[in-house]
């Protein structure tokens, strides 16, 4: 068996090991962040149940630490009570970010992980099988119910040789996903085989897992092996090694072969982190702001390696030039070592331990500006800055880029450095983690004004009539659907303010056509959801009464979403039927007559029928009939939704 | 003479000293920070001088450094441009807060300096004649026009003994509050005296005279002696040292003494910072949050005093606690000697080095919240959450409360620890600042689409006939009038804009009134405009067709922004008066019979005339008959406003 067939069968609990086919996972650890967090406790309540269920549940808050007003503040206060109540590790705000400290403090090799983040995959560096997931389903795991998913294809990524030069871990994902595209992953796991999986260390291999997100995969990960003992051990957490590699003569389902001596420095051109280009052809393009850091690239090494580079070297005055360190940890050892001051010398900002610019909580570039990020999305108006160009580059290359105010072919940097290895003496953080009481049931869980109890979604009859209320084109990010900011993000418990926002980038005109009619259905391209796993993007429509998304393909964690929360995922059989639909168009769809993997024709007002299929279980069906899964739940625990 | 006398007397270009008559300053120095430098730009832009023609100005970018979005990106791409092409040091966001900066790198004792912030008395720490004025004002000085005040009554503070205990320099500034109100300082420069005072380093000092522009006063200042020779020294500027002391048996005013060993430590409770008790009789309130930092209270001292107090101890976990380094200076010798450290292993949080949560840009307390602060103001609101109660308390306070996540009684808080000295090394963070060229003809000033040209305002005929759009009460701050936080500051660029959140947490109803009818006029009681300088609360007022105030009395401030931008600042002759306006009332002011300091009947319709006067000077009357300085400028140099 190769390594992800290996947790999987440890884990299953139902359905077998065959691509396609749904599985369900028992789940060892969960995590949350608090832009998707609030909303998962919420729905955790809702389902009864005392304490967790898992071995490990972490509440992360690290995407909207800015606290601009009592919303924000108190859905940290809420976060910070709930998980004392249930029995929930704590991570406060300025702590780190999720994916560095679990890789720091929590991941195992081995275990499965489902986290309300897009980006929990950043585990798989330490042979975790971490899936990101919609907080409903994270809420679920918490319970102690298996995750559901369909068994995906494994898919070997074979590596030879090793990084040189100023070619680094960043790149290598850059690099696949240049190869594969944003739709290159989906139904597949990206597993790390071969002898250049020993040339990389821990913190370099979650920045390619943590970047298979990109790829809309399940999710990646690599062996766990002598260079994860090594990291355990620096951590203080040898007792939770274990070796797990794949079986002699495993087998997969595909093979990708990279060789890494031939990678040099790249960058995902605006708008997708698969435009992918050499660093070197960019040579001679200004640029505005350089932001290092995010879940991507802000680790120990990542951010040594820059203090290195800037030594006694000055940012150009005319880049501005942010670093957000990924966790205290991080932090902690450059002020030990006396790399906070070559930062703050260079003419660089140091910012919280946080998401930070990533999500768009800050550091928005100027108007039309080139912005150089270390991040892993550079989706249109994602930075807050609608007509923004941003760049996603390595550690190194965006050093360099601040140091010169420009792009410059690497070929003109110099000598490389070394990736800096972790020092002997690593400071555990573990104590600034909120660990929850044995017993909460006396906790009481504070919350603000803005924290709105969840609303009761009504089931499907057996048709419905539904306007179009949008034609979206392809690759459509949850950052389109449901936009991030500090703004937004701080109605993440409120969702009949933040359904006000729905398409607010995309279509202002949006939310006011929804409210104007009953039912609402979107009509969108390829890969309609891709991105932040957030299920906002799918709760918002569907309190403005979106009932159906009709696309040409979805991307994986959204079409969850969309089951859990009651709306029906419809494919086009014919993609050339796309032109067939109108905004603003009455369409009905025979809901009693659609089965699961079938195919049903749909009636357009005025303009004939046009035949859609889905691939979902008759399980997932009965969910979306039911109204979404909190419904689902009810009725199979009491009999009545 | 006193100190203020000899400043003012080498500085004098028109006038004479005697209290209350106008006297014009050659201004030395200038500063401006973010919030109100873009307007101060624009309007400088708009004079058509070449270079700032003071010996040294500089733009702070510290107020609003977060960048949520393009247009606070663009501000501060515009300061920077702006700033090298007419000859202004540019201070870089997260380089630090103006009046810690301007302390360590510029301010010199017996140098006049004018920023468009409020607490730019804290200057006078040095022996400085620092006042805040409106950005306008702070234009002229940089194009080499006079600054006009009155002159003050200068107040003798005989400092007696020293401090003892846990009382510190914040203490003695609260005592003063305590005493003498916020509205205690009008008209009046504070001047340090006494044996105190070379208790006293220059940081200490420069917190006294930072809050006292809560005092509402004109400027504080302390003596030039040994120990600021120390600090300059300290800081590579023994150069700019000179002896600046008051000549034996020079005259005050009026003489208040103080005490110091009497003392102890002292908080200024919602939502006013002169509802001042002793924190011991605060023990047993619980705190939510804890907020280090400002320009009152964010130098090495503070700091290292936070540090140690925190040292192996950690803050409660359920009070949030935010620090905010004065600068870079202050956080590189933090790191230097391994005090980042103890912050961030108590728990703490590290921000950037900016004003932050004091001015709203973050760091709002949960609801109804209880937040303690290090800084200088406590009004409704202004921490961005309405319902909080804010306390302004000393670093060693704020670090007790944090620990214990209560207030306590300091009897309980065993032995306090001394001012750390500074240490003997102080690095230099000169070149981090942006100076400009020696000829900045080629610069391009880069705007972005938000920085909206300056509007042209009608001046007044004969008469005006206005409505009453709001009646407002005591105390009202220019935080009422105009809020601060990220969204709304980001808007300070584009009046227009901003003109929509005029009184918006007071009264939401205002802007669509000002809006409804031709002319407006304001209706206040006693101290209208305290607090931050920014003339936007006078400009987007005037934007919005508010022609007159009518108070009980007014800040000193917002009373010279009213000129500037062409409102009449009027005082009831007859303070009972105030209950004969009606909201919605029409108000007819005969502008052509107001006389500089005279009185005049102003009708009311329906309800007969009440009886107004004004404290303007001619120049100043002419100015608002002029519709604002800009104009009265243009009419000057070529006869045309």
């Amino acid at each position: 068996m190769n390594v992800t067939q290996k947790i999987i069968a440890a884990h299953l609990v139902s359905g077998e090991m065959v691509a396609g086919g749904e599985i369900g996972l028992r789940i060892d650890q969960t995590l949350t962040q608090d832009a998707t967090g609030t909303m998962a406790y919420l729905q955790f309540e809702a389902m009864g149940v005392d304490r967790v269920r898992t071995d490990l549940s972490v509440s992360y808050v690290d995407h909207n630490t800015l606290q601009m007003g009592f919303r924000n503040s108190d859905d940290h206060r809420f976060l910070r009570t709930v998980a004392q109540k249930y029995g929930v590790v704590f991570s406060p705000p300025g702590t780190g970010i999720c994916h560095q400290l679990h890789l720091e403090n929590f991941a195992k090799p081995g275990a499965t992980l489902v986290g309300s983040d897009s980006h929990t995959p950043t585990a798989g560096g330490i042979g975790s099988l971490a899936m990101g997931a919609g907080g409903l389903s994270v809420a679920l795991a918490m319970a102690g119910e298996p995750y559901f998913i369909a068994m995906p294809k494994v898919i070997k990524v074979q590596l030879e040789g090793k990084l040189t030069g100023w070619a680094s871990a960043k790149d290598v994902i850059l690099h696949l996903l240049g190869l594969l595209t944003v739709k290159g992953g989906v139904g597949k796991v990206f597993e790390y085989a071969g002898p250049g999986v020993a040339t990389l260390s821990v913190p370099e291999r979650a920045v390619i897992t943590n970047m298979g997100a990109e790829l809309g995969a399940t999710t990646s990960l690599f062996p766990s092996d002598d260079k994860t003992r090594q990291f355990l051990a620096a951590m203080g957490r040898e007792a939770d090694w274990k070796e797990l590699v794949a079986d002699a003569g495993a087998a997969y389902d595909d093979v990708i072969v990279i060789d890494l001596s031939k990678l040099e420095p790249l960058a995902a051109q605006p708008h997708m982190p698969d435009r992918v280009v050499s660093v070197r052809e960019l040579a001679g393009k200004k640029v505005d702001q350089v932001a290092i850091g995010s879940c991507t690239n802000s680790s120990y090494a990542d951010m040594k390696s820059v203090a290195g580079l800037f030594g006694a070297a000055k940012v150009c005055p005319e880049t501005d030039t942010l670093i957000s360190p990924g966790s205290k940890q991080v932090l902690k050892m450059l002020a030990r070592e006396g790399l906070v001051e070559p930062l703050l010398d260079a003419g660089a900002r140091l910012l919280e331990c946080s998401c930070g610019p990533c999500i768009g909580m800050g550091g928005s570039p100027v108007s039309a500006g080139v912005s150089v990020r270390t991040f892993n999305r550079n989706f249109e108006g994602r930075s807050g800055t609608k007509d923004a160009d941003v760049y996603l580059v390595s550690p190194l290359t965006a050093a360099m880029v601040a140091i010169r105010g420009e792009f410059t072919d690497p070929a003109t940097w110099g000598e490389a450095p070394a990736v800096p290895e972790l020092p002997a003496d690593v400071p555990s953080i573990r104590d600034l983690f909120i660990f929850p009481p044995a017993d909460g049931s006396g906790v009481e869980v504070l919350r603000g004004p803005n924290i709105v109890p969840l609303e009761k979604f009504d089931g499907f009859g057996d048709s419905v009539t539904a306007q179009v209320l949008l034609k979206a084109g392809d690759d459509i990010t949850t950052d389109h659907i449901m936009p991030a900011g500090a703004q937004i993000t701080a109605l993440r418990s409120n969702v009949p303010a933040i359904s006000e926002h729905v398409f607010s980038r995309v279509d202002e005109g949006f939310v006011a056509r929804a409210k104007a009619c009953d039912n609402g259905i979107i009509v969108a391209g390829e890969n309609y959801g891709q991105g932040s796993s957030r299920e906002h993007a799918a709760l918002a429509p569907r309190h403005l009464g979106v009932r159906a998304v009709i696309a040409k393909s979805l991307a994986r964690i959204h079409r969850a979403n969309l089951v859990n929360f009651g709306i029906l995922p419809l494919i086009l059989e014919d993609k050339a039927d796309y032109d067939r639909f109108a905004l603003g168009g009455k369409v009905t769809v025979p809901v009693a007559a659609v089965t699961a993997g079938g195919s049903v024709e749909i009636t357009l007002e005025g303009a004939g029928s046009v035949a859609v299929k889905n691939d979902l279980t008759q399980k997932e069906l009965d969910i979306i009939r039911a109204g979404g899964l909190l419904n689902y739940v009810r009725l199979s625990k009491t009999g009545a939704a």
